[in-house]
């Protein structure tokens, strides 16, 4: 067998007149005139080999059998190209290879697709095959960035004292394990293991342990219905400290973020990062994860607009709602039906209707201008900025409603401008968010992330008086409008937690069943701790510039959470499940317990 | 909150003068006539702090409230000891702080156990309590050099061109999937995943995609009978190359482990490391992972005394066993009492009995030495080297059994006699294992390795003759009579993987039945392969010079498969499991389909 000396991709000049050995696939072959050209492709690159009768003998013959995807191993001595033959397209176009031996390592039917990138080929032919689909350049070079990625995680953490701990996949179902996937226990019938949704519980028991820095890039797992970015399995680069801050937490999680981007995407991301709160971010950006690479903020003019004759905002206000708007800069030229076509986007995020005034000729025009008078317009003018050219959009409803119609307008309209730069990786921090949201179904609080989130040292006095203001430590990362990570600092005082506890409504009974060996844990000197999340696959997703997040990962579930290559999930044998003590319970029509 | 400005335990003479703040735990506390010492704990070590009415103010009374494993935060200056108070024992020794400043961070109870090296605590206690298990010293070394073994192992791996690439954790059922872990899946009603026994499909897969080299610290998950050195979830260092000899993937490996045991173990490992085929491991040391610290090698006596006048050994040699033995050096003089305490070790291993021999003033004693002639006895003594003041112990048997037996014993003899080095590593690789083995049950052969393990080219012919004579290109890596890793060479080509099928019994039809995608993936230009796995876990058992696998797991499972801590596995909801489709069948007296 001749094994390579030599990557295909990796041969230049310098290597010519050196006899080497390469081992790679047959990316296409060409025949002119009884010379054959084959471009030999490894994880490399590619390389063209020249069988030529003057110096390749039978390898000539042999090689003339070789069909696309074949696996060949060929000897032969590097040679610089005619001028005229120069490929600058692709590395290693200034030279090929005279090749004097071959062996057909492998024979192959014919793929059914083409190995290159840019491919149309429909997403389930590309996973059904993900072992063709892996050997496109792109694909192969988005698993090398990943590994890349993770190997800058894990020295840099490593060089800053932390432990990499492997916490258990087979673990307890929680409390509120609605999500959880179940694994039946062979060994202790009716009894059932949980894959952890993340390692939360043993982060924060490593801390208890005077472990002091941990973390793990783990698997987590989440049973839910599948939108475009989740997976049923993920990976997260998991983060806990002791004895930190969080400025401290936050300032060593910015160190890493610009290293990783520096080795990864060689950006540098200048710092700090900006930190912006949740209640801004809200406002401004009507997100939690503002894209920040550019500006068009959100603008309440509920105070302006509430007494105005336009009767739809007045309500709006007088029943807690919000009137805000967005001042579409140069966009006050759209034709009527290029706003009305706003409209079905909006109504996506609930909006009801989209009030919109067009500032052309000097004046305010559109059809609820009239119902404005002299001093609201001027006062409009001023605080929307409004100039000869804009657009201004309102959404008049409750917050939320609000806040997810125009933050989404933002991104539509900023992308439909230009104003968004996609060289650019723009970081922030959002923080200060709510510790406790109220549940109006249930009628109780709960809690924003988790019920160990500390809550913020001068709020904690609203416990008792109203805790839907008191802001929690927690933090998210943003990155061009997705989070790609979050956490916060943990409740340790007991006392704390009993606020905590009581005012999401749990007797300490309830506490217990709910929580009991981390309560238990928790009292025997816990020290202050922290920690946080990134999202590994979405990161990626974002340095790589993919939109998808199975683009990300080499053996990627369907929507429906189903591997088209191993074809999983599946039946098993009756026989196994008996093993288990479970049977089979579905729903047919004729199927009675 | 005061947060730390050093470690506990790496403060030296060197930061005398200086103030500092700490944060650890009380490791104990002593009182001298006012005078107060609280010896502070982080995972860094320890160190003596002391209160005094002097200059500790009001910290001396907050102190004084202090109990065992609380959390504190001190601030104070770092001191030379006394000389007469210096304490040896600990890095810290020549040095302590007197405190100006203290916050008790966190109370803590009672701990069920004292938190040092060394305790006699209850295993049960001690995973029950298991985070307060971790903050003793040994544990947390322990942890630590995990954490630095799988750093050196991705940074080797890294440098030397393999990719770390996640491979999935919800995947197929395999068809001999008796040990799986299955999961249900919510969204495909009556289907299942399963965990994966090892990521063998995937590696292979990402060598048809061209990846060439892969890594992966990876979950492994398996539902067996749990024996004292078996974990339901384990983890492997996994490793696929591409275009690589066998020797060249050695070699590679050698390097890798030399560089482990450098800078984890501080050890050099001389290379190359001894290659012993799988036969004369059998022969010499009756195992396929033998403890090659230490000599006592068996030796096959068959011939000799197959027509001596033990009837036993002749007829155990007629019905195509085995009589093999060894010379426990200088044992001689053993009294009976002290052999025949050995019958009831080598009867576990299936010894139906165990003959004999003394060698004792300058003869054969014994109650078979008189079935022995002359020129048996010469060849004995010289086939075994016996001396004067030897014992020769015999097996007769089935040759498993047999090497079972006189494995054992080699193993406990060498123990007893003190010919075990325990600060030695001694590395091996055992190569050429069988391809197939005969399951005398079903009547066939089977794969020792696994179906797509590559047969030794030379032994090729022997599938149409003698399949139980081919050599497979296999290799386990062993440690000190541990097995630490495996791994094989794999078909690549189809003519072969067609007669090993063959060989198996399995018609084309099962054979893609079987291995379906796997088959048809090898079609599309498969590169020759080969891999191999470190078990991960034992090896850091191995390095750390511990004897139980749950030692070197941070939340690990009892042999029972029980997380004492988290008391998983549990029951679940009714609710749960409808949304699952299944439901429980548990068996009792009463219960009927």
């Amino acid at each position: 067998m001749m094994l390579k000396t030599h990557h295909c991709g990796q041969l230049t000049k310098a290597h010519v007149g050196e006899t080497v050995i390469l081992n790679g696939w047959v990316q296409v072959r060409r025949d002119f005139g009884g010379i054959l050209f084959i471009d030999l492709r490894d994880r490399s690159g590619i390389i063209q080999t020249v069988f030529n009768p003057e110096f390749s003998g039978e390898a000539l013959a042999i090689a003339d059998r070789a069909r696309n995807e074949y696996v060949l191993a060929v000897k032969g001595k590097v040679v610089e190209r005619d001028a005229e033959t120069v490929n600058p397209n692709i590395p290693t176009g200034e030279i090929e290879v005279q090749v004097t031996e071959i062996e057909i390592m492998n024979a192959a039917k014919t793929p059914p697709f083409f190995i290159e990138d840019g491919v149309e080929v429909d997403e389930a032919v590309r996973l059904k095959y993900r072992y063709l689909d892996l050997r496109r350049p792109e694909m192969q070079r988005t698993l090398m960035l990943r590994s890349k990625a993770s190997n800058v995680f894990r020295n840099f953490l490593d060089s800053q004292g932390f432990i990499d701990v492997e916490t258990p996949i087979l673990t307890k179902s929680t409390p509120e394990g609605a999500r959880d996937y179940l694994v039946p226990s062979r060994v202790h019938p009716g009894e059932f293991f949980a894959l952890p949704q993340s390692p939360q519980i043993f982060k924060q028991l490593l801390m208890v342990s005077g472990l002091e820095r941990y973390y793990q890039i783990a698997r987590c797992f989440r049973d839910e219905d599948l939108r475009a970015d989740r997976q049923p399995e993920f990976t997260q680069v998991d983060i806990e400290t002791s004895f930190l801050s969080q400025d401290q937490l936050l300032d060593l999680l910015e160190e890493l973020v610009v290293k990783l981007m520096q080795e990864t995407a060689n950006v540098e991301i200048p710092r700090p990062f900006q930190r912006i709160t949740y209640a801004d971010a809200m406002a401004k950006y009507g997100s939690d994860k503002p894209d920040l690479r550019f500006g068009l903020e959100l603008e309440d003019v509920s105070d302006i607009v509430s007494t105005s004759g336009v009767q739809v905002f007045a309500n709006v206000v007088k029943g807690g709602g919000q009137v805000k708007a967005l001042n579409a800069k140069g966009c006050g030229t759209w034709s009527r039906k290029e706003i009305d076509d706003l409209l079905p986007f909006a109504a996506r995020y609930g909006a009801k209707g989209l009030a919109w005034i067009q500032v052309k000729d000097g004046e305010f025009k559109g059809p609820i201008v009239k119902f404005f008078n002299e001093a609201e317009i001027v006062a409009l003018t001023e605080r929307l900025g409004a100039e000869e050219g804009d657009l201004l959009l309102f959404s008049a409803d409750k917050k939320k409603v609000v806040a997810d119609v125009l933050g989404n307008l933002r991104l539509k309209i900023g992308r439909q401008l230009g104003l968004i730069d996609d060289s650019k990786f723009k970081y922030a921090w959002v923080v200060d968010f709510p510790l406790l949201g109220y549940d109006e179904e249930a009628k109780r609080y709960v809690a924003e992330h988790h019920p160990f989130t500390r809550p913020n040292e001068d709020d904690i006095h609203f416990f008792d008086t109203d805790p839907g203001q008191i802001r929690a430590q927690a933090y998210d990362l943003v990155l061009n409008g997705y989070e790609v990570g979050g956490g916060s600092m943990r409740i340790y005082q007991r006392d704390v937690q009993e606020k905590m506890f009581a005012a999401l409504g749990f007797s300490k009974e309830e506490a217990v069943e709910k929580f009991g060996f981390l309560l238990e844990a928790f009292e025997y000197g816990t020290p202050p701790h922290g920690g946080f999340a990134f999202g590994f696959d979405r990161l990626v997703m974002l340095i790589t510039g993919r939109t998808n997040l199975r683009e990300t990962i080499a053996f990627p579930k369907t929507a429906s959470a189903t591997d088209l290559l191993t074809d999983a999930p599946g039946t098993v044998d009756e026989k196994q499940l008996e093993q288990l003590s479970i049977r089979l319970a579905l729903k047919q029509p004729a199927a009675k317990a």
